[in-house]
């Protein structure tokens, strides 16, 4: 733990290190021991750097470069710690790593900053280990209260304030209080996905971190022979979900590209394969950066499904269980970034985030952005994530000037 | 167990207690204890009827009516005894007792006949604890030797040599002699279907025992994130699928009404609602009672499949894993029912088997006839599997004159 890293690529490789599986994967959900472990060494890195680390009550751990004007306000700047399970070592570590490099660099280059400067290793986003995400940006926002984690057991039977504990935080009862001096968050991320190395792009400065919309379909037929049954006397499950998925997709082509929908998830009752099936569960998951165009996606969706049903003599039941609002990034701060891009000649794209960041809690909270990073082949959450070590610097570069624009001039 | 049954019905309620469940379920696998158990029940009960019971080295077990005349043809009727995991009380076993009680009513009243009369209690049809099916009819007729079952592992881990010894049968040494002396095989069954209910007969003859291919469908694209993954970027292996399947509902429709179709078991990979599916795999069972109109259609879907895969950018790979040829039940002993049905004013239907029966093994080898009784609902292999009273005198009834008209004129 002691050795500690001076470049970007060598810092994440480090960082990695804890939590590592011999597959190649970084597994470090909230509280465990890598987890722990890969706090207690960015706290150490941070203190030697003269960043005076600090955690707050959840287990979110802050550094800072202070402005001599101590009623300054504070530009945020990181990401999240924690990792999926056999995640990459890109996920969240990245933002953290650049964010503690851009300070160090920030102050051997110009001092003392105008703002005081933060970097902080948020806690958690992923929602690995208990049914809740983001829950370090939630309490830094106010999003989530103390109480929201009352209770809430581990998939792994462990409850929120126990592993809190074992981690050496806690208990439930200490004060939070939400901070009113953050003015502005910074989130540099890997993209997760393939639009940045397609379009041969640097950064992708985000717009929009989309809606979603997830539902549980349930599907009941009748269950029989698959030998005596004729197909007109039939009330098969498959069938009808397999219709149902189809009209969905079929569906998705009179929109405009940034609509995506998926079925991930499928489950046929009795699964047997000379058997009618009497049930097929399946999952929905949509997501657009318009509300109201998902809102009418989903609609239409649910519709057909009823109407397939009722045609083939099912049941059909929609639930929707899950739903996230689409986010908009500050267009201010989007300015600065793409000017900083258009200054240094770096290829850029505006485009919206498919996937959910703890940028989307503070962009109620304070002004915010998200920028991003190529990821290989557009593969994350998986031991090949990969970024090469240029477009890395770039995303660091970029974030300096960010970081110097916003603090030093 | 030494009490005895009378009746038809009391007969098979009697039979059913024999590996009853809680639910009302019926699970008598081969070599079971309530298989045992059963076995040895009806065994005491053939000796108190005189029929000089005896097991043939597979756990076979046959009463016999004989004709005073040593060399005369046996005439053998009978089902199995084995059920599926949580069966009815009908399926098998109505045919093996209705078959006890027409040797008793027989004897009684024509005393002894011109032919031998057997009847069997077949120790296995349903393949629910060893993956292969028939094996008692398979051993009687020749279709399987004791070495199709060496090495054999049943679903609960037990070889069948082991399982065989536990129920007091085997070893797999003994030799065991195809027989000559059979002339015909009767085979009295419940529908398992919804035909004769839904048309009103009482019983129906079945003219061909269907052909059936059964497939294992693997298609596979590539895994992504739901969200960051723009459709036309995907290759999703569950919209391949659902192509697929709707493909081969879709082309049913241009065949007869005797052939079915079904997909009853899909897996999707990893299964999880934000991720796109990387794999399915899903099976089709498809049957019709002509080999050459089966055969057209697995060849139509399984191009169509390929089709869609190209079209896809996915792979699919199309195994089959069960082939059942058609087999078509001897024509003079169909019009032998048809005459007693029409003589006694039993309102009775023509008609195809959907389901597989041990009369299938024997067709090839004797003149074999399988007919039915309704099923209620159309459901079997479950506790809910029922036929009336009056449906199974019926069927006893016919089966009577049958055996009268074979073994006495």
């Amino acid at each position: 733990m002691k050795k500690i890293p001076n470049h970007l690529a060598e810092a994440i490789h480090w960082l990695s290190e804890f939590g590592k599986e011999v597959g190649g994967g970084v597994t470090r959900p909230l509280y465990s021991r890598p987890w722990k472990e890969a706090q207690e060494a960015l706290k150490f890195w941070m203190e030697q750097l003269g960043f005076h680390p600090y955690y707050d009550p959840i287990g979110n751990l802050f550094g800072r470069l202070s402005s001599l004007e101590k009623d300054a306000p504070v530009i945020l700047v990181g990401s999240h710690v924690d990792t999926v399970k056999s995640g990459g070592k890109y996920d969240g570590a990245y933002g953290i790593i650049a964010g503690i490099l851009a300070l160090k660099y920030l102050k051997q280059k110009y001092g003392t900053p105008k703002r005081h400067i933060e970097v902080v290793s948020l806690c958690e986003e992923e929602g690995s280990r208990f049914p809740l995400t983001c829950s370090g940006s939630g309490m830094i926002t106010g999003a989530y209260t103390i109480e929201s984690f009352s209770g809430l057991k581990g998939f792994d039977g462990v409850t929120f304030e126990d592993a809190m504990m074992e981690a050496g935080l806690g208990p439930f009862n200490q004060p939070y209080t939400v901070r009113g001096d953050i003015h502005t968050f910074i989130e540099l991320h890997i993209e997760q996905g393939p639009v940045l190395e397609k379009l041969q792009k640097s950064i992708g400065i985000v717009e929009t971190i989309v809606g979603q919309k997830r539902f549980r379909v349930t599907v009941e037929g009748e269950s029989n022979h698959a030998g005596t049954t004729l197909m007109k006397w039939r009330k098969d499950a498959v069938r009808g979900a397999v219709s149902m998925i189809d009209l969905l997709y079929s569906f998705v082509k009179k929109y405009d590209e940034h609509l995506v929908t998926t079925v991930g998830q499928l489950f046929v009752e009795p699964n047997v394969p000379n058997v009618i099936a009497g049930r097929v569960v399946f999952s929905v998951d949509a997501r657009h950066p318009s509300e109201s165009i998902l809102h009418s996606f989903c609609q239409q969706f649910l519709d057909g499904f009823n109407q397939i049903a009722k045609k083939m003599g099912l049941t059909v039941y929609s639930e929707q269980c899950h739903e996230v609002h689409p986010v908009h990034m500050d267009s201010e701060l989007q300015s600065i970034v793409k000017e900083i891009c258009t200054r240094n000649h770096i290829p850029f794209y505006r485009m919206n985030s498919g996937a959910g960041h703890d940028a989307q809690l503070f962009a109620p909270f304070c002004p915010t952005v998200l920028f991003f990073v190529p990821s290989r082949d557009g593969i994350s959450h998986s031991p090949l994530e990969n970024t090469s070590d240029q477009d890395l610097e770039i995303g660091f570069h970029v974030l300096t000037q960010v970081l110097h624009y916003l603090a030093y001039e």
